[in-house]
């Protein structure tokens, strides 16, 4: 079995945008372009200029408290959303939050056929297993393709992430921690069913994160 | 499957190193005894006191220029090494200088009963692949079961020491890296074919080892 991976791609300009994904693409089953990078108003050109790869791009525009860099104001996020929902990407990956807090906009994606990708992330510590399971089933009932991120301060808490793929039922789950501890999670979690597992061109753009190189030698092991 | 395990202990008295070792073979498949944390003159009582546990036991009696505390001079230390092998152990780990050196000690250890592992350590860097099937060539000439482990300064470094797995022949392979980086090799390893993994019983003995309660439950996953 090969092993997929997800480059993730970070670039502040559209071009910079289509130049990096060609790149990533080459190396990478998978390219999830953080759309927030870009300052809001390039977003709808940027998308323009790479609708031809879409089919394999995992669309993210995240907003500062989950971590991102989105510059512009929650609405103009929401339109964004909207917006490359009509692109049919492979996934458009969005917040539990934001669907838990905006129905009509969770409505709306619904009527569209875009594939989401619903994520929570955690950038502080890992929850109790009980906590996982419960926001799991709660994410799921916005879409089958369910993110859960954590960050691991031991070995212990990047092993409970990997624990919620034994109850993961018919989602499609990809769970593992950030940070130091949480690398190994970052491997295991392909072995145990995650439909991929995120890395980078080169530089971690993320704590802990493996490069796309460094992630194929390591699947490459087990034949 | 299910993977197995190897407590390394090194405690300073005899009696010590008896109780501490039930309760490592309660927890672990094997137990690595660090004999050289003892006085010289201790050793052969501790053999005495611990003889019923030896056919479970990895019997290590590590020179300071390996990274071990034996505070004899060799010439005790080759009589201790004979000495051990009268009691069989599971397995009597022997470092690969050491046999190189010393043909008369490996004709006679050879004309024993005893299982020698042959050890190489780099405590500081990991070599080359080319090096490193070298090195695991010649170790073998001594031994079919072989411990090779280095010092990773990266994803990398870590890769590498397990890619010697598919270049095992009939060896039984132990190959992993220390350090951060390497913390991964001790898990992979399991999964490519190595015999079984060190672990602590509590704190950590050697540079980014895991607990064996944190190994077992990594390795529960893939169920």
């Amino acid at each position: 079995m090969r092993y997929k991976t997800c480059v993730s791609i970070a670039e502040k300009t559209p071009s910079k945008t289509k130049k990096v994904l060609k790149i990533a693409l080459a190396k990478s089953d998978f390219v999830e372009v953080r759309l927030d990078f870009l300052k809001s108003t390039q977003v709808p050109e940027t998308l323009e200029m790479i609708k031809k790869n879409l089919g394999r791009v995992v669309c993210t525009i995240r907003p500062k408290n989950e971590g991102g860099k989105f510059n512009g104001s929650e609405k103009e996020r929401i339109a964004i959303l909207k917006l490359i929902a009509e692109y049919n990407p492979f996934l458009l990956d969005v917040e539990f939050n934001t669907l838990k807090g905006n129905l009509v906009l969770t409505k709306y994606l619904k009527s569209t056929k875009t594939k989401l990708l619903v994520s929570w992330h955690d950038f502080k510590k890992t929850p109790s297993s009980v906590e996982l399971k419960k926001k799991m089933s709660q994410m799921s009932e916005f879409s089958s393709n369910v993110k859960i991120v954590s960050t691991a301060k031991s070995t212990d808490d990047s092993t409970r992430m990997l624990e919620l793929y034994s109850k993961k039922g018919k989602n499609n789950l990809i769970s593992f921690a950030m940070g130091d501890y949480g690398r190994i999670s970052r491997i295991l979690c392909l072995y145990l069913g995650s439909p991929y597992t995120y890395a980078s061109l080169g530089k971690a753009i993320a704590p802990g994160q493996f490069s796309v190189d460094e992630v194929n030698k390591i699947t490459n092991l087990k034949k």
